[in-house]
């Protein structure tokens, strides 16, 4: 049994894959992005999907496994990562206190998610548009300042400037990739947002040794019209309504 | 500081609160339902939601404080009360492998619940229903199936009746929980679901002593059109398509 980190995700996009990845990155712990090997791609995946496989199963990537462990689900996968990695700051809460912000961080990934995809991940865009532009509106406007006051408060009690203050956690990388993801989908309505907290710590995990070295290597996907967050123009809603 | 365990959420609905109690209440932990106490409701909730309470903030319901601790996310919550009060069968990757599974039992819990508010939570009913009809429909006849045959394999490779075999977990009270929902929602679609194993499950929860007893408390709300799991006949589709 092997004690190499292994990651499954889908070969082709950041999604929800990505939080892990900078985890890794910015801890500098040698892992293998499974599906990306020559050997990988979507066929590994696909195993894992159709229950064609020993042992513990998931529901759907990403799937870490480590030694005799396999687990799912991204804020599993970075609480147990950072637990076993020795990441975690001083404190008998902080494993819970970040589980917690980390599963709201996620939240909102999927609720961006869901701006392209309001009806059913099962249907095609291009059949429910009229609902993604609909959605995307209420994102924007109503949904995604209620999440941008929240982190904010977060970071104004903890003095920044990360979530639980001095340290960097997995939950600080991933805030750095949901303001990343919301920049790339919602230019307009990302950038209005009052939210100089958030804005401080992105700048701060982006100038971090590691992150910085991951970002500019090929290892780093481009953001695409595959993932959580997309560029459709026509969801790049305004953020307050011009009438 | 007391040692009380206080958990904070709606006073009028099950919800994504009800995993929580059915822990509580099987484990037999003494526990405060806070916002239903009579100096709780609406209020005490609004003052978390408004960032009006010291410490360290949630982002909304469900809250669990517990002596200094305060957390919120159900699946962080039951994580929590489970490893604290030593409700996990034994075994290295057993935490991460009920994680694993309680967060996918909540992703469908959240599907069943995006239905009824397929383009936003911000909007009313009313004004997304036949959406919502679309959104049913995909649920009930594409994606249910999905989440149905994976926790079917699941019990399968267990060996039941539970997830992890033989000792009920917070898990399999998830469980229980999810198939009541999906039963009130979607009587003719969950109906048509292949689930002996899951099923098998949910006799054997809902005979345990103290779930039994809870169930005809008065603690135990109804399922009613407050929460994720609501009967609108509209939307209790055909599991199959007529033409």
């Amino acid at each position: 049994m092997s004690d190499e980190v292994r990651l499954i995700y889908w070969p082709v996009l950041q999604g929800r894959g990505e939080p892990i990845r900078l985890l890794l990155e910015d801890a500098g712990i040698p892992y293998v992005d499974a599906a990306r090997a020559p050997e990988g791609g979507f066929d590994l995946i696909l195993q894992y999907r159709s229950g064609d496989v020993e042992g513990f199963l998931p529901y759907a990537p990403p799937i870490l496994e480590h030694g005799t462990l396999r687990i799912a689900q991204t804020a599993n996968i970075t609480m147990y990562l950072a637990e076993r990695f020795d990441l975690l700051p001083e404190g008998e809460h902080v494993p819970w206190q970040l589980n917690q912000l980390m599963l709201t961080v996620m939240d909102v990934f999927a609720e961006a998610h869901d701006t392209h995809h309001p009806v059913s991940t099962a249907l095609y865009y291009e059949d429910q548009k009229a609902e993604a532009i609909t959605a995307a509106t209420a994102f924007v406007r109503q949904r995604l300042p209620l999440f941008v006051r929240y982190f904010e408060r977060v970071l104004e009690r903890s003095g920044g400037p990360f979530v639980l203050g001095a340290d960097c956690t997995y939950v600080d990388l991933a805030l750095f990739q949901l303001a990343e993801g919301l920049a790339f989908a919602f230019p307009k309505g990302f950038a209005a947002q009052d939210r100089p907290r958030w804005a401080a710590l992105v700048e701060a995990v982006r100038s971090r040794e590691n992150v910085a070295a991951y970002l500019a290597s090929e290892r780093r996907l481009p953001f695409n019209e595959h993932g959580i967050f997309r560029a459709y123009p026509e969801l790049d809603v305004e953020p307050v309504a011009n009438d």
